[in-house]
């Protein structure tokens, strides 16, 4: 129990009062990193008095509101009582501690100017845009770089020129596979605005839920719901509320395929007879628009001419993944239109399915994205490809004068490792495409599919990775020092969750639900070790639906568990270092005396909750594993090595401790196995289990595990294996 | 820090495995406690396969969305996996877990029947009622019944006859002073249906916002919220929401007083000539709407027709409190009216008011609402009293024929201990009023107005003390044991985690804000022994106003701090039985440790936290009052006693101790005080600061604390004292 507090503590000076590294100076604490940062002397001080005056013919409504917020949150931030006044006049005047200047309101589309300059003196602050939109982007970086410390509440003065990389930096929100009610998505839209994202693509239609109120053909939402969908009044809040974040709501209805809950109240659209019922599964499945009858196109015409008026944005996203044909093969009249028109197989029947639906959405003034699939040569250049397939995908596709954007390696609902999604560049310098053609890169969005995700947890999953994804979009090419990306991405984690974001509050709740009791230090020690299983697996080992419970410690459990992680990193330097650093060894021992004793800790909470039976026998190889790595680490340290006997067995055991259970890993047991192995001195290097191909490694950015089975089929391949 | 954890440890222990006292079995973990209780022997054994049937003439989509948020919480709360069958299929079949059957539809209208049975064999569990909404109070009843332990998932065999004692049980939520978005009030909806509350009463309208949207006169919402107002769409949303779950929804409109933001946009109604501006204060104002002029009255028919048809509830609440009258006196047309009318005060134009407004209530179908001042027997007896003042005005009235409501004693803003709330009864044993008369004491309601909350911490104050409140309107009478109430309050704040409520686990996440780190459990013990100033302290020592942060240690702190009430009674203990309990001992011994050592622990972390600068000398101030707690300790339970002099400056201290800092008061100086006296043996009853008139109390239920100067008039002194 001591021990466990004292490595609790030390990793938590870890995380935070480590001085910046100098060579980090010109990241400060800010994510995403801006274009150019001069760090000057001294700092400007916030006071109670401190005040803002807006100008320019940019200083609208939406900039002032956002300078309202900025003020609301430094207030809350700093615990300053400013007076009513600084929140009621923004007019320009003289003494104020900072102004914010526009020249123009911006337009919340793609490409408008996000530029901003910030000059922070000892004397104040200076924000200046061409756009309010760009003032917005700066608002944030103002907020990120308010320190509070022993000198007081401060601004380090700086002079930051700052613009984005690319102009498409997305969000996906699945709102279809569980439901996320308004709040939810609002309290999203304010973390995306914090990191300057400036697309949330809105999954609204899929087979397990038609989330959006129709007038035309009500019987969409009503039938294909569960009664869980937006009002209009609804989608219109989100969309103004985005707007008043300058982001761009960008609507998905996914078709042809992916297309049950439409045809629940509308069977005649569909490809077979019916009658269809809401999917409660999860995987790809069969129900499919009918692409032969022109009643399709007219229904078709008639939605997306209502959708075209409720969704304000240019961009309009029709799916078009992960058809299966099926039901069109199945369909005499269909394969008689696919004869009779020279279409040699379902695909083909696709791109005519495309061609019209580009049509009609040019038709509402609206210009077409979709997946991969949709790519054909027939379509106008106009539309927008997005990439689950990859990079190579996207290149060719701009070649061909196709813009696009990339999701390949940011599908955030798989639980890899931020540093994979960080490291994966849209545009890498080496990228085999033309100057002209890069410009048709438009950037990339993470995509949170929710089959494992409620309104409780998503925000985990979404937060705080998605900030290290929102960097690698805005920020220079060059910026990808993981380890200072993780050191940024610990302290932006707490500021979002100013916003009302509940990744980090929920899971002690989520702990204390599991357990009934309110010591839950144990369990959370016990998360640090594991992970959700990786990619698709959670779905591979035990049948989910939508009415599956997510309140179980797999989903407590976070990716990218930061304990394991900072395990995995002092055990590296201490191989790579040859166990002389005390403060490494130090560490390492403190982390394995931790979860040597952590099972301890925990066995009368196993005794009584039922609801963790799953997870105890993880929690008791930690402790093993813990044991064994301790040993490892003493003779090392003795600089003494250990016989093949001494590891055979613990081979063994590691190997046995790899197996998930309850859907989580075991995170330590590759840094583990290496101790063991280098214990055996160089003969270690050849033993069964400890050579170089036989990993056991986690899924960390080098590991690429089999694509396996139906799951890695179409778009749910995105992840970039 | 290893003391730290014991004791915390212990803490925890003392909360959560201690068998149920014998004589508390009957109320098992029920908040609130049913009217009738048996036991039976052994329990239903609930699985994977657990299944609900619903049938009766009441088997309304209102009951079978209940029934579907029940086992979506039983599946949560269990972890099970129920097959989507479980919640799609609730028809009446064979082999059924579960029978819900109720007789008829229920209307959301004061009266309706509530009761239930509920029995639960090892067979199975069926539950029956009058009316849907009867059956729905039964689901809150077996989800509290669910239990996770040893013998894996159950529920007891009991047979449970219940129904409520009154049939008004209300929280009022006061969306003016700081603005609730809806998400806030659904999930305060959740946790009042939870605990069987089945009144929403809506402040809506107050100097410092109107936050509903209004058709007839705009500029009510445009000019008087700051954008910060519900949209119709919304409003009806949140009815439905209330009404799905058995909740009435009553609004209030506050005249003439408390009436700012109406006159923003509308001057002409007021009563003086203008202009205005939102209220940003806290306090009572002046403005008030012009009770002489037929326009104001036009205007008032207009307004309240709309609201009539928007709020379906039979109920419509117009204020009436704190009416300073001084725009009256001060305006010479007003006064001709007085005069020509012959009212001799402006209580007496008041009371010509109310009467107006009953008339036009009336006409649109509704039965009028409002506090104490509006009671005069020119109004018809179809009126409804809510009682700020008192149960003797409550009384009084219900002998005049008058309806009411006790909200006295239930301020839950005023951070008093949530035993003191629970002993006030609204009709206790001894009342004096007829039987007759009794009966129209319809009930109370707790209040959260919203001075010093806001989205963030608003949850905390309501919960878990409102379930005490819920209990003491729904329980009989003598259902009034407090240690039982409190360690059932414990489970059900656990329990309302769940819902979404943010009580339990936003404090954390102000903590981690306020020292920009994560391990914060130093702070939490320090707010363990600290509560916010009671009744309206807060206010009076330091100028708020709507925009002031509330983001300080005074708002991560609780109501009612638990560590501080469980030394206090062990202190008791100990002094009641002469120190011979060595579990007490150590308990208290405990206690004394952890706060001694506390103070080292925050150092570091005051020293670089500006915004916990203002309770730095609090956290010294704990460890020296523990340091002399235990030197009492150690004293009494060696059988010695102290000396006069030892005694005189520890007094001292305690005394200086006593001043708040940061609006946050020591919980721990009374009974630290009382172990001091009692050191000193015999004599120190008599000393000076040990006799009895000479209480250190912080505010315990015999605390009554002076009421001072303006916080005092009007309702602001609801709060009992």
């Amino acid at each position: 129990m001591k021990l466990r507090m004292i490595a609790a503590t030390a990793a938590a000076t870890i995380a935070w009062t480590s001085p910046v590294a100098a060579e980090n100076a010109a990241t400060l604490d800010l994510m995403p990193v801006p274009r150019s940062t001069e760090l000057g002397a001294g700092a400007y001080i916030v006071g109670a008095d401190f005040s803002v005056a807006v100008e320019g013919a940019g200083a609208t409504d939406r900039l002032r509101a956002g300078v309202g917020r900025m003020l609301r949150r430094l207030s809350d931030h700093t615990s300053l009582f400013f007076q009513p006044a600084t929140f009621l006049d923004l007019s320009a005047r003289d003494g104020v501690s900072m102004t914010v200047s526009a020249a123009r309101g911006g337009a919340v589309e793609l490409g408008e100017d996000e530029s901003y300059t910030l000059t922070v003196t000892a004397e104040g602050v200076r924000l200046e845009a061409v756009t309010d939109i760009g003032a917005l982007r700066g608002l944030q970086t103002l907020l990120q770089l308010v320190t509070l410390d022993e000198r007081g509440i401060t601004v380090p003065a700086v002079e930051i020129t700052d613009a984005p990389r690319f102009p498409w930096r997305g969000l996906m929100i699945d709102s279809s596979r569980h439901f996320m009610p308004v709040d939810v998505v609002k309290r999203n839209l304010d973390g995306m605005a914090a990191v300057k994202l400036n697309v949330m693509h809105w999954h609204l239609a899929d087979d397990q839920g038609f989330r959006v109120e129709c007038l035309a053909f009500p019987k969409l939402h009503q039938m294909g719901s569960d009664g869980r969908y937006y009002t209009r009044h609804q989608i219109r809040e989100v969309i103004a509320f985005a707007a008043e974040r300058g982001i761009r709501v960008m609507p998905e209805f996914d078709l042809p395929g992916h297309a049950t809950s439409w045809v629940v109240g509308y069977p005649e659209l569909a490809s077979q007879p019916g009658p269809y019922e809401i999917e409660r599964g999860w995987g790809i499945f069969k129900p499919t628009v009918d692409p032969t009858r022109e009643e399709t196109y007219q229904f078709l015409d008639t939605f997306f001419g209502e959708m075209a008026e409720l969704f304000d944005d240019d961009f309009l996203h029709i799916g078009g993944d992960e058809n299966t044909g099926e039901h069109w093969n199945d369909n005499a009249e269909i394969r008689e239109f696919m004869e009779e028109n020279g279409y040699a197989d379902t695909h083909e029947l696709q791109q005519y399915f495309s061609q019209r639906m580009q049509t009609i959405l040019e038709g509402h003034g609206k210009r077409m994205v979709g997946w991969d699939e949709i790519l054909q040569p027939e379509l106008p250049t106009s539309i927008v490809i997005q990439s689950w397939r990859g990079r190579e995908a996207l290149y060719e596709a701009a070649g061909r004068g196709y813009s696009g954007i990339l999701s390949n390696g940011y599908y955030i609902d798989l639980i890899q490792p931020t540093d994979f999604h960080y490291l994966n560049d849209p545009l890498p310098e080496d990228a085999p495409i033309s100057a002209e053609a890069a410009k048709r890169v438009l950037g990339g969005e993470a995509t949170m599919w929710a089959e494992f995700v409620n309104p409780e947890t998503v925000d985990s999953r979404i937060w705080p990775r998605t900030a290290a994804i929102a960097e690698r979009f805005w920020s220079p090419r060059h910026v990808r020092d993981v380890d200072d990306m993780y050191r940024r991405l610990d302290r932006v984690s707490l500021r979002l969750e100013g916003l009302g974001l509940q990744h980090e509050r929920n899971q002690r709740m989520m702990l204390r639900r599991l357990c009934q009791c309110r010591d839950v230090d144990a369990l959370e020690v016990f998360l640090g070790t594991v992970e959700p299983v990786k990619i698709y697996n959670r779905g591979q080992q035990r049948k989910h639906t939508s009415f599956s419970p997510l309140t179980r410690a797999v989903d407590a459990a976070r990716p990218d568990a930061s304990p394991a992680r900072r395990f995995r990193q002092a055990i590296d330097g201490l191989i790579d270092g040859g166990f002389h650093d005390t403060d490494l060894l130090e560490e390492a021992r403190s982390w394995l005396r931790l979860w040597q004793e952590n099972h301890a800790a925990l066995e009368e909470i196993f005794r009584s909750s039922p609801a963790l039976s799953e997870v105890e026998s993880l929690s008791r190889d930690v402790s093993e594993i813990s044991l064994s790595g301790l040993a490892a680490l003493e003779i090392l340290a003795d600089g003494e090595t250990a016989s093949r006997d001494w590891l055979r067995p613990r081979l063994d055991r590691l190997r046995a401790a790899k197996e998930p259970r309850g859907q989580l890993e075991l995170m330590i047991v590759e840094p583990v196995k290496r101790l063991l192995c280098v214990a055996v001195g160089e003969k270690g290097s050849d033993e069964p289990g400890c050579r170089a191909d036989e990993s056991m490694a986690e899924a960390a950015p080098s590991h690429r595990p089999r694509c396996l089975g139906l799951a890695c089929r179409g778009r749910y391949r995105g992840s970039g294996l």
